[in-house]
């Protein structure tokens, strides 16, 4: 039988998965954490832990078609992970060249946002359409684009930073170093800030004092009908709303698709995002076909990705079957 | 001989060329306003005159192979002008139908930047790109896109719209009726109204008393020296950088092509703004392989964008040969 390899690194773990040729449930999955914390073995740095992951899980005998890793970080086309700020000395760092000097199958690396867009389109909440914007609300913002049923890569590779323009200049700094991107005001990491900040500022909450504070607490909080967090989860959604617009006017999709941690809020944040959409959106045009939805993948959303990815890698002849 | 049948609508006056089968030299070009001012015989309304233009380049025993026409308004994939702000009546209003009833060759309607920026990659600044943004400042602010070697449309149509993105929460009302939108801070009308803002609250300038001031004057007098609208200019370039990192985040394309009369004001314009735009990038990657370069069409942008929409519709067998 046919078997697909994929990986998602990211900054605490790194998940291996082997798919059958149909379907998207895995034959066996495995992780291990991205740094060793102890002597387990596994090896210290992230490549050795990620070769003895892929090791632990290869059959010499029956190998995979392909094998896909997300991983977190823009990657250009020729396999090179850029910067990935979690995971240490992976900036301009070939992880395709030194996956294929040990394993002998095609090999592919992708951004796992951009993937997990793949992975919805092809397999989730986005069969179907041909226009889809993505987002991924967590620690930070993710993107990915489908366009004419085609990933949104870019010349090089890039494409899909959808966390990372502007909406409030002069705004808080965001992970990459700017100011004010969408990441910056909207992510769970953002969200959790503001109230800490509220509360030093003497704001009133259920919260507590103990930090740091959360964006969970925050959204469990809210649920609860704490003022506060009530507050910093609209604010997060008028910006998200805000972008949304942007990338509808930019994109004209028929799908918006939210996914990560802070997606999990429900009408919590969906309905203050609708209202924020639609207060900003510039003609009705852009709504009368949109759809809003939730991800259909949650934690798994990066192996599906690699997984779809590598199906249409075969299945487009891009590699040989 | 094969010809093509191109038409340019704008709000003052609307233009139509007869082109041949190769390059971008037409045979023949005719203009008329595109309201009537006085009882000149061309028809009282914009589509009236329209077809008075259209039929006195008619030739009935060489009709075109295609007619295309460019409209000032985001157009559905069924030929319907949505809203075109600046042409009384069209709202809504069933253009391709209209035509069609009086013309039995294939017809096709676009947006006019969208088919700028078609026409820039095939024939113009854009040639050998397969990623890029084209950007058309002059009284609002227009956008098109090309992805993968394909002109972005989105699910209706309605994609591109780039002018309409929010750099500046809570900034100046748009054409559109929003805030803050690029279109409201960086067009030619909205450096001219910034200028006659400064110039209420007092600020010294050589530009005179003598309201309204144009975006062209503000770039005459910017050239002279005058510190009020080398600031105007500045300021705007400032946000047409931000608005284009977030752009280049979201496309990583390796060309932006800048159109439109604003952008015919050289380094005082394109300076600050590739200032602006190495401020706000994210990472340098996305800028190795991008060029900036000003369009190679001026007011015939939309006419050479209708007929390279015309051409490819041809040559890829969309409509009959």
């Amino acid at each position: 039988m046919d078997t697909y390899l994929a990986v998602d690194v990211g900054g605490t773990q790194i998940r291996a998965a082997i798919y059958p040729s149909e379907g998207v449930h895995p034959l066996t999955v495995k992780r291990t954490t991205t740094q060793a914390t102890t002597a387990d073995g596994r090896g210290n740095t992230p490549l050795e832990r990620l070769l003895w992951l892929i090791d632990s899980l290869w059959e010499a005998e029956h190998p995979p078609k392909v094998l896909v890793v997300a991983a977190p970080s823009p990657v250009n086309p020729h396999g090179v992970v850029l910067e990935a700020p979690n995971i240490p000395g992976w900036v301009n760092f070939p992880l395709k060249d030194e996956l294929q000097k040990r394993f002998e199958v095609p090999i592919a690396i992708g951004n796992d946002a951009n993937l997990a867009a793949l992975g919805e389109w092809k397999f989730g909440a986005g069969q179907g359409h041909h226009h889809l914007i993505y987002l991924t609300i967590s620690t930070g913002i993710g993107g990915g684009v489908i366009v004419n049923d085609q990933l949104l890569l870019g010349d090089n590779g890039l494409a899909g930073e959808l966390g990372h323009i502007t909406v409030l200049p002069d705004g808080p700094a965001c992970g990459c170093g700017h100011y004010g991107h969408l990441e910056a005001v909207a992510s769970g990491t953002a969200i959790a800030r503001w109230v800490e900040e509220q509360i030093a500022q003497g704001r009133p909450t259920t919260l507590g004092n103990t930090l740091p504070i959360t964006s969970k607490q925050v959204a469990q909080a809210a649920l609860g009908g704490d003022a506060l967090a009530k507050e910093a989860i609209q604010r997060a959604a008028h910006f998200l709303g805000q972008a949304l617009a942007d990338f509808i006017h930019i994109f004209n999709p028929s799908l918006v698709i939210l996914g990560g941690g802070v997606a999990q809020s429900g009408a919590l944040l969906f309905e203050p995002l609708r209202q924020s959409i639609h207060q900003h959106i510039m003609a009705p045009g852009f709504l009368e076909r949109l759809e809003i939805a939730p991800a259909a993948f949650g934690d798994e959303a990066g192996l599906i990705g690699a997984l779809a990815l590598g199906r249409s890698l075969i299945s487009s002849g891009a590699i040989n079957k």
